[in-house]
């Protein structure tokens, strides 16, 4: 237990839990993100992840070493039961490390890596719910919920890396990215200064490469001081330039295991696990322009597993 | 005759000079990637571009308007007449700004966009070649060509803009994705500060998020600075991390229209276009880290000339 790991979101905290023992660092975050892309209850994220217009499951993730600054990722793609296995596995080539759509199928096959159907049943409802509501309701909704899983690892020599992986936008086009599989927007990880990643609406995300700024600020400062001075100037800039700024939430975790998060939401969760302090969940919260961490209480995680669908379907 | 332009590589000669009476910045950098894209005999770009491992010419192209930070690209596409067009348009949109593959043909084919066969003997001659040679060697060919269309711009009132578009690199895995369509990697344009480019190995690249890199030091320093200081310290930064760096050739043009260019290679090759000045060639170089600029000499560009292939073909 020497790895301290961040992840966004409570949906993360079995996997992060599964992970702490896990001696490897590289093997810490992709099994964390794993054990998130094999729950079909979460469904943002892998098997059973929301899916495109056409109703088709198609999958992003990413994955960075902060030693070599090696990088892998995948881009909508469909049928891998684990996406952040060939982002991982991208990340060993010198070229062609960012591969889409049915050129990632191909190398994920190539690779001998286990495909899915990753449609579910409750995911497919709300697709088909979605059809019936008008265009725009139903793109207002679909652009409210779009939780991408991120898992930042910093082991106690030093070094940091990241995995990120996510169905995307609700109701998207075919082959449309998000952040998710973009370097520097949807996670960086480089050991001399530490390593950050961003859950949000992509678009907008992408715009500030957010991922990138939270790393180089960390060269010098806290990673909490970097996550909010990162949140608050690209929303307010985005709001000063288009008029509007989708939801935006990251964690950041340095080279000495320290770790900060920001959002500009009401609330964004995410996990924290550290080895003399264990597992717990966290609340981020921006109120009037205010950052503020604090635990999640009992109650909060009673509601949210309350709030959980009925684990069966399909 | 308002706005400057800069891009890359001397095959921008065409485009930039006819661009440079267009009055609207947009359509001015737009109309001068297409020039580039429409002509079989520059073989990295477009018509005639550099076949994938399966012969195919999947392009990637980038649009970024520097008031609004609106954005917009395609990847791995086939079958456009011009993927600029495809990523101005994508850029006009709140949501689904990246797409890949046929999710990107099927935008294209919705917004009435031009389609055509981007294959030409030409270059389809050289990807058999490539095949019978050995792997390695092969490959090492293919490493070494990859020239991508940038054009930036900057008008007299202050904004600025950036388009990019490329049949990345030669023999690529289907799918592939190189810095062009990954915002802050391939280009950024923020009129705040200015716009920026890069052309190279895009894995490499896209590790430095080097077009961000360029525009946020732009905000305080001059274009010139930013372009070797940037191009400088990420090339020392994956030698010590990976051992090698691979060609990365960069420009920039801030807000009132001064520009710079930089690269890591012997020598790298750019379009200037200014009101008062004219169009003209000029070349970047580095020698033992040191870094110089000089116009492009009669001898050189007759040599540019003569060593076209001949325009026939398919």
């Amino acid at each position: 237990m020497c790895n301290t790991l961040i992840a966004t979101w409570r949906m993360a905290l079995e996997g992060v839990t599964e992970a702490m023992p896990v001696a490897s660092l590289q093997q810490a975050v992709v099994s964390a993100v794993m054990n998130v892309e094999d729950n079909p209850l979460y469904h943002s994220v892998g098997y059973g992840g929301l899916p495109n217009i056409q109703g088709e499951v198609e999958l992003d993730a990413a994955f960075m070493e902060g030693d070599t600054l090696n990088y892998g990722a995948v881009g909508a793609v469909k049928f891998l039961k684990n996406p952040i296995l060939a982002a991982q596995a991208l990340s060993r080539s010198q070229r062609n490390n960012v591969l889409t759509a049915t050129g990632a199928l191909e190398f994920a096959i190539q690779q001998g890596l286990a495909l899915r159907e990753n449609r579910y049943a409750l995911s497919q409802d709300k697709w088909k719910a979605a059809l019936q509501q008008t265009a725009k309701e139903a793109l207002q909704e679909a652009y409210d919920g779009h939780d991408t899983v991120c898992v930042l690892g910093a082991s106690c020599s030093g070094s940091v890396c990241a995995g990120v992986s996510t169905s995307g936008l609700f109701l998207k086009k075919t082959g449309r990215l998000g952040d998710s599989p973009i370097i520097g927007s949807g996670c960086y990880a480089d050991s001399a200064s530490g390593a950050a990643a961003a859950t949000g609406v992509g678009e907008d995300i992408m715009k500030g490469c957010l991922s990138w700024e939270i790393v180089r600020l960390m060269a010098n400062h806290s990673p909490q001081y970097a996550c909010e001075q990162v949140v608050h100037q690209h929303t307010e800039t985005l709001i000063k330039r288009k008029g509007e700024c989708g939801s935006i939430s990251v964690i950041a975790l340095n080279k000495a295991g320290e770790w900060g998060a920001a959002t500009n939401k009401a609330e964004f969760s995410f996990v924290v696990g550290e080895p003399e302090k264990g597992v717990h969940v966290w609340l981020a919260r921006c109120s009037g322009g205010v950052h503020s961490l604090e635990r999640a209480s009992p109650q909060w995680l009673e509601n949210y597993l309350s709030n959980l669908p009925a684990g069966s379907g399909n």
